[in-house]
């Protein structure tokens, strides 16, 4: 780029590009840049994280065409939000795959990962919020953590919680999964000095409206020391808890 | 209200007011008195609750007319939501009249009330919460419940609300307030017997929407025994409250 | 605890622990009560309500590994939320289930219950909130309260619940559930001392968004006296309203 | 506006204004007009309704503007939502103008009014309803209804509403207007066959959205026969029920 | 009632009721009337409308019962938002009934139904309309109304609608169904001086949440004239067109 | 309409029209034109846009009955939201029907189309977009316009829509398809002057609701030269961009 | 800014500045600039539009830099949403300036502007959406549009916007601005093949809800041709139109 | 607090305070002092954080007790949410207080602060969005982070943000605020590997809600790393980066 903008001013100099020319150029500048654009083309090179595909909504036939792709590549892939059904019809194609059926992921890991160097420690508020908290456990593996797991430790019985307080500091992020009422992310940022990802769950009926219940009492958290991640996302919370760790590193 | 019924009555027996007009006077019992205060009397003999002014929005005008005719039949009166401007200038008319500050509150006692048989407790979450407890507070006081209070035992430290647990027991209800993400009800709940009242709170920013965040909460709890009034509305829990007391008694 | 707290007291007075260390213990100091936690430990124990297990979204795997559990331990147990198709599929391995088909519940009950001292009555305001009151009423029942039930008393005909009234106030609780317009908690309000435990439905249809019409009335109620639970949340009103009740006893 | 198409067609008949100048006149008839109200004389022929100006918002110089044309022509008038400041401002220029306070209304009438053949009925739940009852009795008045007013027979009292009951048949048109859970149209309608025309009012706090509650209750009403103006608009609930109560005429 | 009523005014004259007894009797004086109750019985009686079941959500097996009922009764009835399925299930038993497919009505009529005097007319804004507009329809005649329709009448052609305007005036009340944007009623109110009863309708894809866009066109029509039902409610706006003509009688 | 009013004013001059009933024909003046009824009587006509059929909850039959009528009269014909299933079963009776499946459309062309004169360009943020962007390629295409195509350039990786920049300036209207964040239509509008169309898609979980989080920002954009269609609307777009491109030509 | 660029051009070819002083600057070209407008200009380079500044919230002391810094460089400027002592304060001190009071913007133009080759028509629905039409009519002057503007043509009367129809095909671009029912874009494009700009206004009140039924009815338009702006959005639309108009030249 | 303790400890290793009485002491330790800011101390203890005091809505009165006892314990300090007239008065009375206008922040710092090993970037997208990005900005110093900030960085500008990408990734954590649409932290985290914690900020107008659309834009990412905290909540964007600063050190 700088050298295109070099021949550009040496044109100009020279009067082979006028000074009209020259503005328009100008005018696109700092979006033409050939480096950066390719510094984009991966955006696994530019942000460390192997690939991840979104599962939900995907025909087994879409799905069947990406693994094709990784396969072909040799490269890591993790698909979130497959029923056994897709995995079933996939399976039988490519044998590597593996299922985790709680968390409703498929994993193809083809060796050894470099491990980052804390730990993520993922909370879970009751058993229905098992599927997204798995989500977010398998996934913080995938992405190279060291991850722990305690389910069902809601606020309606806090004996749960505080029996984990001890431990609570001794991970780099904590992940906090809860619906309904959404109270858990707060009463551990209170326990603790740890960062917390509260992820939001659509579990529950009535005036929940699909987790806005959850989410809206994690937004407006009396405890500091947490943030959101949108509702049943729990491959994003790993995610960010995993960009989190690795900064620790 | 009760006196001049007494008369009619007495009128009556004695022969001074005939059957015929009787009937007619009866068959407007609760809605021909001219007064605006007539109707809620018949509910003071219906429903055993002393009466209660609702005072946001209304003038001083409208206040000094409604205090004069309580001051006039010789009846206790409580006044909710009312600041001080409004309160100074009643007192100079009325001296009788007692303003509690925190809870915006205006009362008249004329003699001792009698005391229903078990004692409420009402819970706080944080410093902003104050003003909708302390109308809890005061309301129940004067619909003549024995009331405790416990401020600032929000839940982003367990440690205060833990402090309690031993005697959440004893009391008949707890009225417990929040604001934000409207968790105390259910760690509160969590941790007694006794049926909690939720009085969400409008105190929060950004996304809280006027108390809607506590709202939600309160009503997805996943503890149950909690059932929740209207946000800010301290005076409504006190009222069920001592209904539920009074059934205690 | 108390023991941990003076063995640290001691080797603090003998130097064996030193002021920071101290320090750091005292900072988890009222989280980490071994006492408290076993009092958490069984929810029954602590609030003394039986076991509740929540149906909806269980697989027929999952209920049957709660129920199996519950049989082994002679416990009584009550699920909400099972359709027929579930219960039939439990009824052949656990013979001793009975299905409360209006409303939608399990029961397994192993003996007398005590009773409590007051009675609950559930209103319902037309056929369409059937299957919530009947949650409501079979769950009061299995909690051990006499419970009475008049549906179909909706305000659209005044009679229906105008010929109550008299009864209205014998009640320790009224549990008054009702969808589209939700006014029915209100004019019962207004006929009784009794405190109502409002349960807005999701029945209606058009702007009704799922019972937030009848939520919404019901918590911006002119009468005193109401409490909200959760849209369709019978069991959670039931719950309220045997804590209300056991206060009484 | 009458009286200068009275003159052209005099002046056409009389051959003072040719053919083709009467087209002309005629082709922009209904806009080509400069004052601010032309237009809304067509509306007046059309639809039958005399001039109303919607104040709310409008300053002093625009309304003396409004009321200046309408003087000159000899027209009625109304205006609604004018608070008392605006009308002494206007009131010293235009002496004729009667304010209505409760309303709102500034009106200005010519003499006598064809009277439409049935009655209409305002009903308002609480003293707080009010102003917006006030506006569509005042208007319900103007328009040429002889016109009844009940106010504050919420029902949170059932026995105001049923002393009521007998006369609600001798109207052609109820209106009712009602905040909070605005049970009211409800109940009224369970009483008569009498048409009702429900006003929602934003009168309320907490979860009541400016009205919203009221509204969707009405929406959702068990009871038939009602039909919903927008929330606080006394006015459109009195011109619907004048174009009803016309038809019967 | 009144009855009861002088045998207390004649027991307290002459002593056998106590004063106490009678306020505690007066206390639910305008309630316990059993006249009111008996007219109460039948809304049919109160209100002079042919009985209407709410189809939706109901089994085959309840509204069996109910048709039998009412067959034995020898009574009217319709009953609305019925599949073709679960009609030709009745209609196997009960060959007597008829099916509305397009308005998804079942009627059964004994006889010639009185006629109410002026006309109604039903409008539709787009063929998706249909079904909502069927419903006022095939329900208007029923509740004994002469009865027109115009479909596909939509503002994004107003030629279709302006070529009605002539006979608009002609008709007792208009119903105009629309979904979408809600736009027919302020265009039809705006060319007549017939009461338009407006029914949005759940058409619509995108941000129109179920009808919620057109609901608040209607409600916030600058055109007067206009009430709202509920979205979807074809039949309640028959019924409330229905009691308008009525009074027009 | 003209020689109607002539007409009518003819007779008022030789008195055979009474001024009454002229002023009672103006009061309809501009409504009963009949020339522009004709006007209006094709909408393809008066907008220069072939027919378009929303196929969205049609059934079999209902799209039979359409097709049939334009295979008569030689039109060409395009219909939207058309899933496989009932493509194939129109597909037997009428051969000449083509399905664009990845847009859900059919399309029938009966020879060649003029061509507008600048060109479209459809832009979509993410794969899951693609079903709303083909709605809008296939329709702009039909719709007589030069169409290109550029898939999966969200906002995550902004390379890819940075290596478009240099072309986004030739063409007439940009489509800017994309749902999540919707931030894609931003980014565009900031990086050239050609007027960009943004349409919402509901694709998205979580806090989505549908697509409003995608519209709220679309409408809320800091860049200017953006105006908005609704959610999933891809035919809208294709035809507001056809209407600016045929101004162009 | 384009005049220091051209003096940077100047000084290199004329030797005075060195290439790589030159690159340095470039390098930090469209943001390095010390005043608050810098970025702004870079803008205007690639979009073409000249200098905008959004009003709303800024103080006279921010406004007086701005102005300040666009007078020096001798560059045109238009502020929006500036209330008429904004304007006082800022006149004293640059007495160049312009206030167009309808619009609530300030202007000051430096010469001839180049004129788009098409007409822009501006359409409001009634006098309240005068301010916004007004911010729209401005802006499309100011940005080099010839512009018309018709008031008040709202659908309650359809004489009036019936009566322009015929000009309506001969404008580049319309924009309707409409609150409350928001119907007017819908109907002017059913009459037209002009693309439409529809601008919603926060006009209105009750269920309005700050102009959201107003946005709702738009972006459900039965009519295509419509895309929508934000809510009061004036200025965008002029942009947007400004834009399409630019394909046009 | 702390010293209070430590004196109880030296107390009691001094024999001067019993072990029964030091018992009692803690018993009540985090919750018994008698100062308003009493419990925040223990919170300090457990989560390493330094006071901070949301000044939203106190008083005078309320700060000025606050900031005395501060004073008096020799604490460092931080209020959040102060206008200049409430510094002002505390200035008086407090001359070591000092205010930063811009993020409306009060500090008193008393020393030299332990610096985290990290760095905090602060990025917000408009001039608006300053006063959110400028708390954040000063709550992060104050927490002892080393701190940047880059304003004006939106999208409708890409240069602005592409310019930084290169330093991006040498930040611990990101801050991106951002209003309106809300794009800023999807394009920031798409650049980077640093996890950012997105701000929104209510600044916008018309279907913005109060920052609504920029938090569902900010949850609905679609590139990862991003967690997201309460609309305008820059204190605690700037906590939460602090304990994932601290996580590194």
């Amino acid at each position: 780029m700088k050298r295109t903008l070099q021949r550009k001013i040496s044109g100009l100099k020279a009067g082979r590009v006028s000074e009209r020319d020259f503005l328009a150029f100008l005018g696109n500048f700092p979006f033409s840049n050939e480096t950066e654009i390719k510094l984009d083309f991966h955006r696994q090179l530019r942000r460390g994280i192997p690939e991840v595909v979104f599962g939900q909504g995907k025909s087994v036939e879409q799905l069947r065409r990406i693994v094709s792709k990784f396969m072909e590549m040799g490269e890591d892939l993790l698909i979130t939000r497959i029923d056994r059904e897709r995995f079933a019809a996939l399976k039988k194609e490519f044998p590597g795959l593996r299922y985790h059926e709680a968390a409703r992921i498929i994993t193809c890991d083809r060796g050894p990962r470099a491990r980052n160097k804390g730990k993520i420690l993922v909370l879970s508020g009751g058993a229905s919020d098992e599927k997204v908290a798995e989500e977010a456990y398998v996934s913080s593996l995938y992405l190279g953590n060291r991850t722990d797991r305690e389910y069902d430790v809601g606020v309606a019985c806090l004996a749960r919680i505080l029996s984990l307080q001890k431990k609570l500091n001794h991970y780099a992020v904590i992940i906090a999964v809860a619906g309904m009422e959404g109270a858990l992310p707060s009463v551990v940022a209170g326990l603790t000095s740890t960062p917390v990802i509260a992820v939001p769950t659509s579990v529950g009926y009535g005036a929940n409206f699909g987790g806005v219940s959850a989410l809206l009492s994690m937004l407006n958290s009396c405890a500091g020391g947490i943030s959101v991640v949108n509702i049943d996302n729990g491959f994003g919370a790993a995610f960010q808890a995993t960009l989190i760790n690795r900064k620790r590193s």
